[in-house]
């Protein structure tokens, strides 16, 4: 079944380029392909025009590395925002997922990705002598690591935990436990488990503080 | 949630673009850009660049309508194929799942899409003319209709059934049935009402004639 045959060699040069992006499968880029086929050749061309366009002009924040069109990005250069809590995060999808929580009045940190060894990724990929210097350099009172609860998240973690413990810095990470709306008996043994032993004051947690 | 705020214009124009292809979402379209953008210049270029030069230089094939880098396309140019048979289908995928099957070895007429007035697709918008040119012209004994089992595909035979009614050929449809593998209590009503109504001849279905 997976070996199809495709009736052009650009339309399979097409497909097989699609079928590289992650999540992509070779029936979901000919479906892609033949749809963009379908289009206009303006569409198909501004389609091009918005990716090479930001491959070529893309700048990366200089302070959190978030991608911005400036040299500073919009969340670093607010003046309301308290700039002694730094969250540290894997990417940008990160920054939007907490920025939609509106519960984050700090500033951000992108690493560009985590500590995985088996995909070739180092500390010395990430941007984490930058956040060193930022500790070193400004006045910050608390990181906050928000990186994924994957093995590789808790190695970066551990990384830069290592790095800072000698600045007086308050080194925080997100709550873990029973995701809210969730029943317990399906939540998994670990989550439970921690989530028990790092039980929280009853006031605390109505309050949501 | 849904109404993201990106730290950048560039990289919301390529989210905006990427997330227009049918089935991708702005969640996934960000995973995309954010994918490609880490990539080489030059990779990100060979894939603007494949979906281009497929746009500028695909052709049709002048008999059948396929997508082809030839003008007389690799099925119809094939003379070990029966050209006395035609198989009328909606699109290129449906050539290449029918073709998959090795079961056929006629030849194919591909509509380029069914008559759907809600999308504003008419017959003259589909290679129906030049079906019915093909009937005509050429020794044609079988026309065998297999679009969807859908109004529109319906329609479309129909329509098909009436233009070619009058002319000396065989007018047929895919079987339609209890797919093999399925249980009978999780088949649909119409489906195996019509499969009793329509039975087979029990010896003729296990030499699958």
């Amino acid at each position: 079944m997976i070996t199809e045959k495709y009736s052009s060699k650009l339309l399979e040069n097409a497909v097989n380029e699609f079928s590289r992006l992650p999540g992509i499968g070779k029936k979901t880029a000919l479906r892609l392909v033949l749809y963009l086929l379908k289009k206009d050749e303006s569409e198909v061309n501004s389609f091009c025009e918005s990716i090479t366009s930001l491959k070529k002009n893309i700048k990366y924040c200089k302070i959190c590395h978030n991608i911005s069109d400036t040299e500073i990005c919009d969340i670093c250069s607010q003046s309301n925002r308290h700039s002694g809590i730094i969250c540290v995060v894997e990417n940008i999808r990160d920054v939007m997922a907490i920025e939609n929580t509106h519960q984050f009045i700090g500033l951000y940190h992108v690493l560009g990705g985590i500590i995985s060894p088996m995909d070739g990724i180092g500390p010395s990929e990430l941007e984490i002598d930058s956040l060193i210097k930022r500790v070193k350099e400004e006045k910050v009172s608390e990181i906050i690591l928000a990186l994924s609860t994957t093995m590789e998240g808790d190695t970066t973690n551990f990384y830069i935990y290592k790095k800072l413990k000698n600045f007086p810095v308050k080194i925080s990470t997100l709550s873990r436990g029973v995701s809210i709306g969730d029943e317990l008996e399906y939540t998994d043994e670990v989550t439970l488990g921690r989530s028990i032993r790092n039980r929280q004051d009853f006031e605390n947690s109505i309050t949501g503080i």
